[in-house]
């Protein structure tokens, strides 16, 4: 096939032809180098609210986009806020831009029982959770298991996607392809954060970012380790509330049953917050909610079995609401992602504590909004009869109220579908199709939340998501890893797209 | 009065005529060397499950009894058990055996907010929560501030009666006078730990332990900082919950709504363990209950208000239950002391929790017994839908219920309420009454609690609390103090008590 790699005049079609064995030969010929780029990414620590981190990341980022040949610029909000990353790599003649955007930025690392340091990444052999041997990719030669993981923070979300992406165009370039498409990347480095500068940023560079479709690398293929398209994300917010007992702790015995016991307020204000299956419990929570269309529905239906496997694997004994899991999360949902009062096992004391906190992630479908979460919790918590204030409360109203909350809202975001049959959406579709020998799965809307309703409603090109790493791969907790033959698929997919995309 | 000083002859009367100028005089000459034996003993870590800490104290303790003239010996279960001391001091010709009962073990001191290190003892001036300047009682001469306090974990529960004792045997001695009783110390060193082993020691030494009455020495005075005398203490016992989510973390957006949130389980437990008013929900729960009596009823009634100034002082907006403190003591107690899943504020991350905590303790009025609770509870919890076990759920067990709760409970003991009009009760009050020259308050039961069940039962003496620590000490908090003034009060009520008392 080599006679046939010249610049520019190929036509789609005979540029297809055989890119994919070209990609995955020279895939298997430079594994150790793909994992070591990774590794190398993945060891710079990106804790979303470190700034300092983040601009590390970034930094790394640029002179790997440079290497590719990419126009690198920072794009920030100003001073102190995280940077995000801006590509531009054109191909004359082509008629279509496409922008691939991920996130470089990571959740915390405080939850205890990471094997290997978060930052330290480690390659290890063997299923999630089995005997894991330690694998070093540095030594010795020929393929790597394709069931080995990549074990660090961000191996799946989202830096082994970003290197998928570069390891996509080295393959073409090996290949003597060129891109089918201008190519922009867009690397967002405050998404972990919830995307609180992202809009201005857009807002900023709109002309830069104009785009005929968005390409998402983030999120997971579906839990049959088949690829997926997504066409919609939901919305995120967060809230910390804090309720207060007693000024200071106070003996239990001599005072319990009178000081009142802030995390037993909590208690019951979770429980009235939403049920064990899932039901908001909020009134006209629900309101707002624009339901599925019927083709959406079936789309969903169409999606294979993953619930008995999962719940095996997951040793659940029941699941919330009794739906399938991809109709669960297309409702909206309240997770309690954390509560902490006082102290439990060898910590616990026989005390009143003086306040507990309960920390919230909520998922918003299309229809609602942040704002409109915001308004609905916080009237549905002074009809409960707390006070709700955004400050520490002072002795005074402590003292003046009887249950005070203290309500943090994080920076949020819409959710976002888009429609099904759009032409971008179908030439997305039958390219990921060929590229993997099967038709792609198609969904209408991810549990997990990227801020594409901010690049939707900012620069107006419709979104779509070609996720690739493993569905197990414990993003946003401990033990995040990425499995190698997902990051084999997404070189190959990526490869695809952005060498035969047209329309 | 020097004259009068001989050992041996003098009638109580005699003896007890200037004895309290005599201790004050004694105090003021000494307060720097007392506040020094305290700190040197406070020094020594002593959280409760650190066997050789406790050790560590006992040897200390053991010197300290020796040099006044005790017979000291070790009682323990057993090798790997927590000593505890007991101390002789015989008086010939005494008509009475008294026991002077403190523990020397802490509770744990792990909780946030410790200003300084909880065995580094600081000498603080100032009320409790203003700006406190340290002390150095090593330095200088003169009178030390009565309102001055020292910080560390157990300076008031109970190392500080512990040395009051101690000061109290070295007052009499300076002024001349013998003990009017034989005097027996039990210094336990596993409460803090719930008592596990404290009924085979005494039942093994029972002969040794022999006495008229007991005199307890934990727990604080009177809110209004009056003296008081209680006779009874409430029953205590501990249990740790842990609920279960799925085996890893999941991305609450891709999982959430379908694998069950551990926190809201845990939440909705509590809420129907428990209501906001101090009010325990488990059906027949207070079946087992002893009413109080008239005369306790009445001597509640007689305790002066202290409830709207600890309200304003710990910035209450509101009350459990909307009773007096003693009256809401009176009750069987349910104190979640602790909860915990997941992150919070910066440790927050948009994950499914795999297990929430609840950490409570119980307190238990006569009628009760640790059994009798453990038995409705996990009948409570049965009824509920939840499998009950005591070992760590493995992934069949998980898979195999709908809601497993794990439920561990630590050694407890019963409450106890002594008759007010005992002999030996009256005795004591008329001279602790005359060393404080006013009527002693007299409480009917502690909220707080003590092994004392198990002293009663075995050894069927009576028993009687006469505390000294302020009741603002934060004992099983973070900052425990002690107020000097109460230190000094300690010592002259504890060397009235061994100089005069006779029935």
């Amino acid at each position: 096939m080599g006679g046939d790699r010249r610049w520019l005049s190929l036509s789609a079609s005979v540029q297809a032809a055989g890119l994919e064995e070209d990609v995955r030969a020279w895939r298997s010929a430079n594994e150790r180098r793909v994992v070591g780029e990774l590794a190398d990414l993945l060891s710079i620590p990106n804790v979303a609210d470190d700034v300092a981190a983040i601009e590390r990341n970034a930094d790394r980022l640029d002179g790997m986009l440079a290497a590719r040949g990419f126009k690198v610029k920072r794009l920030s909000a100003g001073p102190g806020t995280p940077p995000s990353l801006f590509g531009e790599l054109r191909t004359p003649g082509a008629k279509r831009t496409i922008v691939f955007y991920a996130h470089f930025d990571g959740q915390p690392v405080d939850q205890p029982g990471w094997i290997s340091a978060p930052f330290t990444p480690e390659l290890r052999a063997g299923p999630l959770g089995g005997k894991q041997s330690k694998i070093d990719w540095t030594a010795g030669t020929g393929p790597l298991d394709p069931e080995a993981r990549l074990y660090a923070r961000s191996a799946s979300d989202d830096k082994g996607p970003i290197v998928a992406m570069l390891a996509a165009l080295d393959a073409l370039k090996a290949s003597g392809r060129k891109p089918s498409v201008n190519l922009t990347v867009f690397l967002e480095g405050e998404e972990e954060q919830g995307s609180p500068n992202l809009a201005k940023i857009l807002r900023a560079h709109k002309d830069l970012l104009k785009a005929d479709v968005w390409i998402f690398a983030d999120g997971p293929v579906h839990q049959s380790r088949r690829m997926q398209l997504v066409y919609g994300v939901r919305g995120v917010t967060g809230l910390e509330l804090t309720v207060y007992g007693p000024r200071r702790p106070l003996h239990s015995g001599h005072y319990g049953n009178w000081a009142p016991n802030p995390a037993v307020s909590a208690a019951r204000l979770v429980a009235d917050l939403r049920d064990e299956e899932g039901r908001i419990l909020v009134p006209s929570f629900y309101d707002d909610v624009r339901p599925l269309t019927a083709a959406e529905k079936a789309a969903l239906a169409a999606l294979p079995d993953v619930e008995s496997a999962l719940a095996q694997e997951l040793a659940l004994g029941r699941t919330e609401g009794g739906e399938r899991l991809m109709d669960s999360v297309m409702r909206p949902a309240l997770n309690v992602r954390g509560v902490s009062a006082g102290g439990v096992g060898e910590a616990a004391a026989n005390a009143v504590p003086t306040r507990a906190q309960v920390s919230i992630d909520f998922r918003l479908v299309p229809g609602q909004t942040p704002e409109g979460v915001r308004r609905r919790i916080e009237a549905h918590l002074k009809a409960q009869g707390w006070f709700v204030t955004d400050q520490e409360p002072d002795a005074a109203v402590l003292a003046a109220h009887p249950r005070v909350v203290k309500a943090e809202w994080s920076a949020g975001y819409a959710a976002t579908r888009t429609a099904l049959d759009l032409p971008a959406a179908r030439a997305v579709s039958k390219v990921v199709s060929a590229a993997v020998g099967e038709p792609v799965l198609e969904v209408p809307m991810l549990g997990g939340s990227l801020p594409v309703s901010i690049f939707t409603d900012t620069l107006g090109a419709p979104a779509i998501i070609v996720p690739m790493v493993n569905h197990d791969n414990n993003q946003h907790g401990v033990n995040e890893n990425l499995r190698l033959q997902n990051l084999w698929d997404g070189i190959e997919v990526y490869a695809a797209l952005f060498g035969t995309l047209d329309w």
